[in-house]
């Protein structure tokens, strides 16, 4: 296993850990202030630039775009099919002038109505499982063609409504297997520990992923926990062992960034600075 | 599958949904004048009168006792292992007090920090589950000469540190059928819609518990959910396809109560009245 505590080019910083400082810009300048080597960032900070002028932003002040955030939402009405279909391409495009390979992350969304409001409501879990895989194989072809990866996250149970109804590593891993059984690499998975560490078959999950593994994301689990989405935990405060789940993704042959995530209200008002001092003390220390 | 519409004889409520009521009296009167034909009490509700006084309240109101909540929160210091073993059988013989059968529904508690505070701390969620099944193979032997069912229930993964570190139907019934093999009926698991409903293995799980399904609890998942253990919705407020899974249960073979089982500051704060007719609405409508 990697040696983290020396360690200074494992470290990537997924902006939204990053988001009180208002814009990439002034990202990209503070993480190469404090010496991180990566980034990635989100389309609507992407945006405003635009992908090429944005890359070329990142490539100047030294830094790499280790993933690129994020497409998915799958499931919606039949009428918003094509909509979602072309915005998802998009996002492929966008990651391919982001950098070569630059992963893409692609987060499934829950149910109609979460995924795309306005959709119809209903509790067809199982169908909206169905339309992610089907519109997964749609993109694919795409995303291939323009040399993007596509790392597809299986989301905490708790967010099985609203955010991904994929849930499990294991369940993420069969759609990987039917979509591309030879393994060619143009499909695969993003492990964050928030939203696996809980499960029984964690190891023999991430064994089985391999080289599947695109992107390795962590954070902590707080307990309590007082909000869903915003209040995940620095490395280090929580319950998950980080390291135990690094040495089975490095076991699987992962060798890639290990990118710090954190959706956070209280990270959110501390000061950038101490932020990132504080996860790059903390990556040393507990991941 | 039943048809709860006209059913009047499946109802159960779990007490901890009447809480507002304080006290055991208070909802064995409510339940019985709004023609509850059953209840699910907490160990704290029985203390006061005792089992065998409050086992007379409830029959002489004309009740049923569908289960007794509950032993568990296993892991813990070496130093406390005697201690939660004897509180564990306590709880055995309460419910071997309470009524012929009553299943004894078993949560398995978090890390040893949350199950029993002052416990070391640690992060290590595969010793706290060695420990569970350690623990429920030490109980068993007491629970059947006692007569009472074990009804282990797995607990949703975002519970997983807290309150309980088994949190699939599957890993429940791995232990199940570890410590017994030949399914003679002491152990089993108590399905709660809250818990499971997100899990892509569900209908698998389901069936092949088959008749180790000792207790249903209903509920439903709010979206958003503001607090993890207190915001769980009223039947047919939140996402879950509950007919979807009381069918699968029934294909199962189960025929027992569907208890009510709601924590819920909302709900607490409603009057009982209110929240009992509410509760035999969208039994009949949602269920």
């Amino acid at each position: 296993m990697r040696d983290l505590s020396t360690d200074t080019h494992s470290l990537s910083i997924n902006t939204v850990t990053l988001r009180a400082l208002g814009g990439l810009e002034n990202i990209v300048h503070a993480c190469a202030r404090h010496g991180v080597p990566a980034i990635a960032p989100w389309r609507h900070e992407i945006a405003t630039l635009g992908p090429a002028r944005a890359a070329k932003l990142i490539r100047d002040a030294g830094l790499v775009v280790s993933g690129y955030l994020r497409a998915g939402f799958f499931a919606g009405d039949t009428a918003r099919r094509q909509k979602i279909r072309d915005d998802n391409r998009r996002a492929v495009d966008e990651a391919a002038a982001l950098g070569v390979g630059c992963p893409l992350v692609v987060v499934p969304g829950g149910l109609p109505q979460f995924a795309q409001p306005g959709s119809r409501a209903t509790k067809d879990l199982g169908a909206a499982r169905a339309l992610v895989e089907e519109e997964l194989a749609e993109l694919l072809p795409h995303a291939r063609a323009a040399g993007v990866p596509l790392a597809f996250e299986p989301l905490h149970p708790m967010q099985a409504a609203e955010r991904g109804c994929n849930n499990t590593l294991g369940q993420a891993l069969d759609i990987c297997e039917r979509l591309d059984p030879e393994d060619s690499g143009g499909i695969g998975v993003a492990v964050d520990v928030y939203h696996v560490w809980w499960d029984p078959e964690l190891a023999a999950g991430i064994s089985r992923a391999g080289k599947r593994i695109l992107t390795f994301h962590v954070c902590d689990w707080l307990t309590p926990t007082r909000h869903m989405l915003n209040d995940r935990g620095m490395m280090g405060d929580g319950v998950i062992d980080i390291p135990a789940i690094r040495r089975l993704i490095e076991n699987a042959g992962y060798r890639g960034f290990v990118e710090v995530e954190i959706f956070s209200d209280a990270w959110w008002a501390v000061s950038p600075d101490t932020l990132i001092t504080t996860i790059r003390d903390r990556f040393r220390r507990f991941v």
